[in-house]
């Protein structure tokens, strides 16, 4: 456990969480340990199966349930300001929350609490219904500060940092297992606290969005997908994608990735305030749909980050959110041809007052390796 | 994504927990990834915000709901031979996975699954109640196999080996911090995944028993808990604390850590089959007790281990559960006087015919460094 915000952005942002809340007519939220509650306290809890959470009545001071052996993990934090209710194993610590919501008839949970502790609260608060804070807290942690803005530009860096080793490492004869490796060892070195994902993609594998590593040795003449990315110590995570070729590409690579090339940066171009998240991500589509290819385009354009890899926005058809300045998110059109090959380009971007801010500036080519 | 799981035994372990499922009246399982759905069908799948799940009808055959662009990680895993659910973004995953559960009026969902699947099936499924799977799936989870105890053994092994170079780095002047770098390393180097916990507690944080480490410089005179353990690559957990002392240790240390160490040793006496968990628990805490110590003995004495570091059964006061051959949990007491120090033994063990295998082999003295 360990705290990173200033007491002051504590009360500013629980205040705005409250607000919010009472706009969307809920009575209460209730926080257990995750980036939600990293964003509102500082506070950076691991969570396990004892109850941890922050209770946010819309009226009423805010209080804290904690394990008895927990609390002393939050000497120092934004908690010590709050009434904290501590218990110890054997009692029950969703009553033990409820009779601290009072007549709360709307309590919204965070996206992320496990399913043990919402229906612990669901039976301890019977009079309640349960709803997400999702629609709630992304209305403040979406739109990121100066500061949160720096430690995305941080986090783009370090990654870029990564990108520019990934080509010593990606030879043919070697595993996706092994570069894999080399890179976990080199998002660490660069200063992220954790390797949370490494895809290296090669050949077919490319084609898989979501694959991850493998035992396939890496030939030459692949198309090699590389997506990484981490939480840096402060909790604000980097993200972004490259494809490699192990060699000289051929015609069709070549031809593909132009397009791909074109359609992330017309999203990029498409990104200012004022805009719909789906006018950013049919900014890329398009592209890759009239030159044939929109079939193998089998993704959203992209996700929001911060505390979170995945987070609103959400850079998706159907989205009709309008862009604001301090929004961050991906850009990563992708084009997969199953079982054959695939690329994908990833950046971060920060919307500005009248355009947008990419954070990784490692070079977009077709590398060779 | 992976599978690490013979066809055979996701065939057995899916039959046995239809079973249980019948059982307890329960008419489906939902089990999203993690480490149940690990332990039914081999299947390790990082879970984002979209959904994935086995769905299990008693009454039934398996299918798998998953996103289009994550289908091909399942290729050659369990999941190949189910029914698999797509869907791409801007699909309803919830009313997806409900279409397929068709009349189930009572669902259990696994203890992990977040608040944003179980509010979605609960909003899909208004015929059905919720309710957590925990108390079937521990029918099959709390008795290890053969397979699964060696997992056991060669994780405890590998936590022993990097006990066994805590000394070197426990030196007068360094930080916890910086103790815990080294051990994090040294966890990974002794074969393990990931470094899932580190606590280093020296003098006065060794009386909060959740501490993780701290810029405190550790100093000549202090007793420091280190309690460690994480993955091995097959997703089985190891877990053990050793207590020691930074030069000579002073009376009162000498005689406190004389009642934790027969504390500890008459709960492993006492752990076999036919005895009810809560009977290992008071076989420690009587011995602390009737030395004076007992309210700063503040935790339960053990929680069930494996693909989970805390998991059922748990040795604690109030826990009735008989145990059996096969059950592996952790047996570490500790004594914790607060602002002052601290001290805590824990060895994982398996019930076996007629008693108890410690996995852990480091001596229990308290370690002079």
């Amino acid at each position: 456990m360990s705290s990173t915000l200033a007491s002051d952005r504590v009360t500013a942002r629980l205040e705005r969480a409250r607000a919010a809340a009472r706009q969307a007519g809920v009575d209460a939220l209730v926080i257990t340990p995750g980036p939600d509650l990293q964003y509102l306290t500082g506070v950076v809890k691991h969570s396990h199966e004892r109850l941890s959470a922050l209770l946010l009545p819309v009226d009423g001071d805010a209080a804290f349930v904690v394990p008895t052996l927990e609390r002393p993990g939050l000497d120092g934090t934004a908690v010590d300001a709050m009434e904290t209710l501590t218990w110890t194993d054997g009692v029950d610590p969703h009553a033990l929350a409820a009779s601290r919501l009072g007549g709360a008839r709307r309590v919204a949970v965070v996206a992320d609490m496990p399913a043990l502790h919402v229906l612990g609260l669901r039976d301890a608060l019977p009079q309640a219904s349960l709803e997400l804070a999702t629609p709630v807290l992304r209305e403040l942690r979406m739109r990121k500060d100066d500061v949160e803005v720096d430690a995305l530009r941080r986090a783009g860096a370090a990654i870029d940092a990564v990108h520019a080793r990934v080509p010593g490492w990606l030879v043919a004869g070697r595993t996706e297992a092994e570069v894999g490796a080399d890179i976990t060892a080199a998002i660490l070195e660069e200063g992220h606290a954790e390797a949370a994902f490494v895809i290296v993609g090669s050949g077919p594998n490319g084609a898989s969005p979501h694959h991850e590593v493998s035992d396939r040795m890496i030939q030459a003449g692949d198309v090699v997908v590389v997506d990484i990315g981490g939480p840096l110590p402060d909790g604000y995570n980097s993200d972004s994608t490259r494809t490699y070729v192990v060699g000289e590409p051929g015609d069709e690579v070549r031809d593909v990735y132009a397009v791909l090339q074109r359609a992330q940066a017309a999203a990029v171009a498409a990104a200012r305030p004022g805009v719909t998240a789906e006018s950013v991500d049919e900014a890329a589509r398009a592209i890759i749909r009239d030159a044939g290819h929109g079939e193998y385009f089998v993704h959203r354009t992209g996700h929001g980050i911060g505390l979170e890899v995945h987070e609103e926005p959400y850079i998706v058809a159907g989205n009709d959110l309008v862009l604001e300045p301090g929004m961050a998110f991906s850009i990563e059109p992708g084009i997969y041809f199953p079982g054959r090959w695939g690329a994908r380009i990833e950046d971060i971007v920060v919307v500005t007052d009248d355009g947008c801010e990419p954070v990784n500036r490692q070079p977009h080519d077709l590398l060779s390796c």
